[in-house]
C-alpha cells in the first residue's frame, strides 16, 4: 500500500493525554464524587437500570493505582457513520491495555455492532495499530448501523464475551449506540457475567452534547474540513463576484454543524433548523430571508454571496412535514403501484393534487418541480419520502430565483442572480484528525481503559475542559443512565440520551444572531484554510468556536 | 475584517526565490541564449509579429545589474478563472518594483482586462499589497473574461498607458491571455509606445504546459484540494464499505488535474479523455469499464469504491459530439421557440426523435431520462447545448447501474451498487496557495519585474526546473511567439499557444497506465490529507506527482 507523506508524517505523532494521566498506569488513582441521577423521568429510569443506575461520578488524578490486578481482554466496536478520530479511541485504548499488562488483550470486532454478534473479530497488535496512529477513517474494523438492543442479541453477546473471556467491551458511537451500551451494561451486570460496558460519544453532528459531553469527537474536523471548502467558495465568490453558492452541509437534523461552519468563515447567510422551526417559518418565509439578502448586496453592486443549508432544515419547516405526512399517506398500500403505473409526470400530478388538502397543495406547488419529483422518486422501505434525499439547497436556490424574478418585475430588485449547488458531507468524515481531535480520542480511548480497571460499567469515557490545552483536561466517567430521560419512539417509551438540539439562547447561536444582519449585506468572509497538523499552535491546537463560545 | 488564524500565520511567510534573484536587484545580471523560433509555422508567425518575433532567449545570473535605470510605472491584470498564487504573483512583482526604486509604481487594473480599457484601477502601497500575502483568491483586484485583442481594445489601452506613464503591463493569465499579451506587445513595439508586456501561466487546468512552461501556477494547489477531498471520500468509502462515489473534478477540456488526482490518491477508475478519443470509446464502452471494475470488486465483497470523472470528458466522446452537433442543429432558429412551446415531455421527445439522424437517436436513447433533459435545459448565448453542465458523474453512474442490472439477470453480477455525486472545481481555485504555488508564484512576479527591467517585451516570465528545491529553480523569459502556431479559430488562422492535452506516451499516463488494472480491483487508496504549509518538508514542500514523473 502506497501512503502518503502526510499519512507518515502522522504516525510520528504523539497525542496529547490530560495532565492527569500522564504519568504512566501505576500513577493514576480515582476519585468518586457524588451519586448520580438522570436528568429527567428518575424513577421510570431507576426501575429500568436497578444495576447500573445512580452511580457516582469518577474523576481521574496522580496518585498510586490501587486498581487489582486482573487478566483483562476487552473487546471493541466501532458503530455507525464515521467521524475523524475512530482509530485513535482504538489506539488509546490498546496503549493503555498494554501498557497495563503485555499480556492483555484488545479484540476489534468488525463491522460495527454485527461483529460482535457473528463473532467476527481480529486481535490487535503493535502492527497493526500503529498503521492506524492519527488516520481518519474506520477502516481498521469498519462500522456499522446493526443496533444491539433485543433480549437475544445480548444473549449472543454474553456467550460471544464468555467464548474469549472478554472482561469488558467498549462501544463507540453516537446517541443510540451509547443508549444501547448502558443498556447492555445493566443486562450484562444483571447476570452476573462480568464483562463492563464503557461508551465513548462520537458523532461529527455534534447532537450528542451536554452536561457532561462538551463535544463528541470527529465534529471538530468535520467543521473544520467543510469550513475549509465553504471558505475557499467565499474566496472564488468575491474573486468571480458573479455566483450565488448554496453549500449544504451533513449533520442530521440539528443544525450545529452549519452554525460552526457559519462561525468559521461568515457568509452571508447560515439557515438554522432549529429557529425555523421555533418561528414556525415557512418555505417562502425562508426564501424572502435569502432573497432579501440577494437584493440588498445587489444594490451595493454585489451580485454573489454565500448561503450554508443545514442537511435537516426542510423536517424543521412545519408546513413541509405536513406535506411530506400527507404524501407518505397518499401512497401508502396499493396507491403506490397505482402511482407509480401513471406512466406522465401530468397524470402523476393530477393524482397527487386529487389525493392531498388544499393546505398540503398549496406547499406543493410552491416546490420547483425538480424537487417535486424528488419527493416521488426514491422512498425508503416503509414506502416514506426520503427526506435526507431532497436537494434542498437546489429547493431554496430555485424559490429565491423566482422571487428575484418577481422583485425585478417590481423594481424593487436590479441585479443579475446566477446559482452554484455544492453539498458537503462524506469529505469531512473520514479526514485526518485534526490535533483536537486526534488529543481527545487518544484520550477517551486510555480513559476508558482506566474506567474499566477501575471496575465501572455503563459509564462513558469522559474528557472534559476541552476549551483548555490538553495538560489541563479532566480525565474521568460518568454513568451513562444520568443522561438520560425517557423518549416516545416506534410508539414505546424508552430511556434514551436526549438529542442536543443548538439552544436559540446559547452562546453560538446569540454570537451568530447579533452578527448576521451585517453579514447578509457586507462581505465579511472569513478564510480557515485546510486543516493544519503542524505550525503555530494557534493554527493547528484550537477547537471549535462553538465550545470556545460555550465554555469562554 | 476577522482574519482566520492561518491567514495571520501565512502572511508571516517568505517566499522562497530561486537561488539566482536572491541576492538582491542590484545582483541580477541577464544572460541572452540562442534567437528563437515558433514551434510550428514560422514563417507566417514571424509575419504576424515582425517587432517581437524571434528573440533570444533569456536567463538570470548572479552579477552585476547593469540595466539602465528608469522610472518604472507597471500596471498588472489578472485575467480569467481563479489560481492559487495569483495574489503571490502581484505581490513578487511589487517586492521588485519597489526594491529597485522606491518611487517606482505599481497600478493593479481592476476586475480583468476590462479595467485597462475602463481605467479602474488602484496603486498598491505597502499596507495593501501585505493583506494579500501567501493568500488565495484573485480578490485584491479582481478578474475578469474580456479578451484583448482589437485594434480598438489596444488604441484605448495606448491612451491609458500614457495617461499613466505606463512603461510595462504585466498580464496574469491562461493560455490565450498570454496569445492576447503577445499580440499586444507586438502592437506596443510596431507604435513605439515605449510599453513593454509580460505574460505569466495561470490556470488550474495544467493545459498551459510546453517546453517552457512546466507547470501553471494554481495546478498544484487545485489539485491537491481536490485530492485531499478525494482522498477522504476513498477512506469513507473503505470504512462504510456501501457506497461508489462518482467524483467530477474541474479542468475543462484536458485530464490533467483528474490525472493528477488519480496518481496522489489511486482510486479504482480515473476516465482520461484523451485516451477516450484516441480510442473512440463510445459512451456504452466506458460505462462497460466502470461496470466491470464495480462486478471485479463485487466478487471479492468490497460493494464500493471511488471514480474520477474528468469535467470534459463526453467532449472527447465521438459520438456524443456527434449527437450535441444534432441538437444544436436542430434547434436552431426559430425550432427552439417551437420546442420550448411543446409542454409535455413526450411531446419533446418526439419532436427530437423526428427530428435527429437514426444514429443520433441510438446515442441519445442510452441516456438516462435526467441527462436527455439537461441537454435542453439550458443553452449558451448562441443557443447550443452546454456542455460543461451535463452531470456526467451521474451519466456514467446511471448507465454503470443498468448494465449492473442486466449482469445480474445474466447472472455475471451479484453485488449490491449504489452511488454517490460530487463535483469539485470552486473548492480549489481559491485555496491559500500550497508552499510550491506560493514560491513559484512569486518568484514569477519578482523575475517579471527583471525582465521589464532590462527592456523586454512580448516575454513570458519563465521560472523552470520546479521539480527541485528552490534554490535550484532557473529563473529567465522565453518570447511567447515561440509557443505559437496557427489554428483554426472561429473560422479564421490565429497564432494561439496550443493547448496542452494529456500525452497518452508521456509518463504520468504511462503511470497510470500500468497500475490502472490493479488499482480497479484492490483498494489501493492513498489518502494525501490537507494541504500543509508547516511541518516536515516531504510534507509541506513537494509539488505534483505529474510534474516528478515528467521531469524525473
Amino acid at each position: 500500500m502506497a501512503l502518503s507523506p502526510l499519512q507518515k508524517a502522522r504516525y510520528e505523532y504523539s497525542p496529547k493525554l490530560p495532565g492527569m494521566l500522564r504519568n504512566g498506569i501505576a500513577d493514576i488513582c480515582v476519585k468518586e464524587g457524588a451519586p448520580t441521577q438522570s436528568v429527567a423521568d428518575q424513577d421510570r429510569i431507576k426501575a429500568l437500570f436497578p444495576n447500573t443506575y445512580g452511580k457516582k461520578e469518577v474523576t481521574f488524578e496522580k496518585g498510586k493505582n490501587t486498581a487489582a490486578p486482573k487478566k483483562q481482554v476487552v473487546g471493541v466496536i466501532l458503530s455507525g457513520g464515521q467521524a475523524p478520530g475512530g482509530h485513535n479511541v482504538i489506539c488509546g485504548l490498546y496503549d493503555a491495555v498494554k501498557a497495563t499488562d503485555k499480556d492483555n488483550v484488545l479484540l476489534g470486532f468488525k463491522g460495527g455492532p454485527s461483529g460482535l454478534i457473528e463473532d467476527d473479530y481480529i486481535e490487535f497488535d503493535d502492527a497493526f495499530i500503529d498503521a492506524y496512529r492519527n488516520t481518519g477513517g474506520f477502516d481498521i474494523i469498519g462500522s456499522g448501523r446493526t443496533k444491539l438492543e433485543t433480549e437475544e442479541q445480548f444473549e449472543i453477546v454474553t456467550k460471544v464475551a464468555e467464548k474469549h473471556g472478554l472482561t469488558a467491551i467498549v462501544i463507540i458511537g453516537g446517541d443510540d449506540s451509547n443508549t444501547n451500551a448502558a443498556v447492555l451494561a445493566e443486562y450484562m451486570a444483571a447476570h452476573n457475567t462480568g464483562v463492563q460496558v464503557i461508551g465513548c460519544p462520537k458523532t461529527i453532528d455534534g447532537d450528542l452534547k451536554n452536561e457532561d459531553i462538551e463535544i463528541s469527537f470527529g465534529f471538530d474536523t468535520a467543521t473544520k474540513t467543510y469550513s475549509e471548502l465553504i471558505g475557499n467558495i467565499e474566496r472564488d465568490a468575491n474573486s468571480a463576484k458573479k455566483y450565488w453558492h448554496f453549500v449544504k452541509v451533513m449533520g442530521r437534523s440539528a443544525s450545529h454543524v452549519a452554525l460552526e461552519c457559519a462561525l468559521e468563515t461568515q457568509p452571508n447567510i447560515c439557515l438554522i433548523g432549529e429557529e425555523v422551526a421555533a418561528k414556525k417559518m415557512s418555505l417562502s418565509q425562508i426564501a424572502d430571508q435569502i432573497a432579501d439578502s440577494v437584493a440588498k448586496r445587489a444594490a451595493n453592486g454585489d451580485n454573489f454571496g454565500v448561503a450554508i443549508i443545514p442537511e435537516g432544515i426542510v423536517e424543521f419547516v412545519p408546513e413541509f412535514s405536513m406535506l411530506i405526512g400527507e404524501i407518505n399517506e397518499l401512497l401508502a398500500g396499493e396507491n403506490t403501484a397505482k402511482f407509480n403505473a401513471l406512466s406522465t409526470w401530468e397524470d402523476k400530478y393530477a393524482f397527487i393534487k386529487a389525493g392531498l388538502t388544499d393546505e398540503a397543495m398549496s406547499v406543493f406547488e410552491v416546490l420547483p418541480q425538480g424537487i417535486q419529483q424528488q419527493l416521488f422518486l426514491e422512498r425508503d422501505p416503509h414506502g416514506n419520502v426520503q427526506v435526507s434525499l431532497i436537494e434542498s439547497e437546489k429547493l431554496f436556490s430555485a424559490m429565491v430565483k423566482e422571487k428575484l424574478a418577481k422583485m425585478k418585475e417590481a423594481g424593487t430588485y436590479k441585479g443579475k442572480f446566477s446559482a452554484q449547488h455544492h453539498f458537503f458531507g462524506y469529505e469531512g468524515r473520514c479526514a485526518f484528525p485534526s490535533n483536537f481531535d486526534a488529543d481527545y480520542c487518544y484520550s477517551l480511548g486510555y480513559n476508558a481503559f482506566m474506567l474499566i480497571q477501575y471496575g465501572y460499567t455503563g459509564y462513558l469515557s469522559k474528557v472534559s475542559n476541552l476549551s483548555k490545552p490538553a495538560e489541563e483536561w479532566i480525565a474521568g466517567g460518568m454513568p451513562i443512565s444520568k443522561m438520560f430521560n425517557m423518549e416516545r419512539r416506534n410508539g414505546k417509551d424508552k430511556p434514551v440520551i436526549r438529542k442536543a438540539l443548538v439552544e436559540l439562547d446559547g452562546k453560538p447561536f446569540k454570537y451568530f444572531e447579533e452578527r448576521r444582519a451585517a453579514w447578509a449585506v457586507e462581505t465579511a468572509y472569513t478564510y480557515p484554510g485546510a486543516i493544519q497538523y503542524y505550525g503555530p499552535s494557534e493554527v493547528c491546537d484550537i477547537t471549535t468556536k462553538t465550545l470556545a463560545l460555550e465554555k469562554g
